[in-house]
């Protein structure tokens, strides 16, 4: 049996996005992987999972290399899932989701897609990481994230975050040289100020597109927000025990009587 | 102008669900009443955004009652993100999603529409409150949850939770004399586990359908699951904020350089 750890691979940009390929190679690198990545992008997803419809899987091979790949119909949720339940003969030693097209950083933790299955993989009790790239475009360069995203996985494999904790990296889209480090930081404060743009079809319905710019509302200097405009890699451990414990006592208070 | 407070109902079942008809109803009792809601069921969908697709909407009155009602094309999310941008003329003062068929307690929270709803109110600054019934069925009985839904509404009307608070109310599906009262309580620890359903389909094609059970892996007696097995209300405070603080001073201490 090989002594190599045993990686997952999912995202949410889908099976063939260059972000993934990128993340296999690497991977690839460190131990023996499985990917389960879904067959189509998925962003925006949240934390969604296949409730009531069927799920297909396909064993693949995209391009060269060892791993193991299987593409799925469902999303990045139900692809960790299904690999954990159905396809893996053991529990993985780390699940690793990304490389993402695009921020995961401040408040896009909570749609993010590929995020979403590294904490589906964390409710499993499987150490595991969200990479993503700050750079939305299918041909963004992944060159200098490689050593980075190396690095991090590494020492997750060795340090073994607490149960239920997995990391939420955003990499800024800068030349290598010019990335000033790694900084572990909190989830910043921020929002998406949408500005729905409204049109009208050649029927003459109106319908919408979403759109929007991000609003940086925090100005405290240990958060992922400020790590990332200053040149650093950020890293938030993140958790998914929602409750809001600072305001439980006060909760309690109100009168339900 | 009125008054009275304006209120956004949406959900994640579908703006015909008997479960947001009877928000609906004890909504019009304490304000005026604008809903937004998904077309179509969305159950599962986390906190899913449309990102890469056009959204309807259409206004509609779905049966009698002084409330305003559009149906949207889009997730529970996006009815929100749609409600605050461009159909209201002003800043709702409460925001309420549900009542969902089907329990959102534990870890349920993270895969759950109707939460994710409630939480974008929440983003935006405004007092929000999901809020599910204990039965999954269409025809589930929401007579029991009235009074409740209601208390509980004028209540967070009149307190003001913190800003970025949302509560997750969760309601036994019992008679109502046999509820024992409104319990504040933290997020249980449970998870699904999954079993997928393997089938061959006409064509010789494997699929799988997800299916599973909880297990509840918290034996304190402060937690939304143990509040509703002992036949109360479970009201849980939540935030967005899923940065692991615990964590943050020990990852800090890893090697990253």
């Amino acid at each position: 049996m090989s002594k190599k750890p045993l990686i997952l691979v999912t995202n949410d940009d889908g099976i063939n996005a260059p972000g993934i390929r990128t993340l296999i190679g690497i991977m690839n690198s460190i131990g023996d992987v499985v990917v389960v990545a879904p067959d189509s992008p998925q962003s925006g997803m949240g934390h969604a999972i296949t409730v009531d419809a069927t799920l297909y899987v396909n064993k693949v091979q995209v391009d060269d290399g060892p791993q193991k790949e299987y593409r799925c119909s469902g999303t990045p949720a139900d692809c960790v899932k299904l690999a954990i339940r159905e396809l893996l003969d053991r529990k993985p030693d780390i699940c690793v989701s990304g490389i993402n097209h695009g921020s995961n950083s401040s408040i896009n933790v909570i749609y993010s897609g590929t995020m979403s299955a590294a904490v589906e993989a964390g409710i499993e009790g499987i150490p595991s990481i969200g990479f993503s790239l700050l750079d939305y475009s299918w041909d963004a360069n992944f060159e200098a994230s490689k050593s980075f995203v190396k690095r991090i996985t590494e020492e997750v494999l060795e340090n073994k975050p607490d149960t239920g904790i997995i990391l939420n990296v955003n990499i800024p889209n800068l030349p290598k040289d010019d990335i000033k480090g790694i900084k572990v930081c909190r989830q910043g404060k921020g929002n998406w100020v949408e500005e729905f743009d409204k049109r009208t079809n050649p029927m003459g319905k109106d319908y919408y597109w979403l759109s929007g710019k991000f609003v940086d509302l925090d100005n405290g200097d240990d958060t992922d927000t400020n790590a990332l405009e200053n040149g650093y890699i950020s890293v938030v451990p993140v958790q998914f025990d929602l409750t809001a414990y600072k305001t439980l006592e006060t909760i309690k208070t109100w009168n339900f009587k």
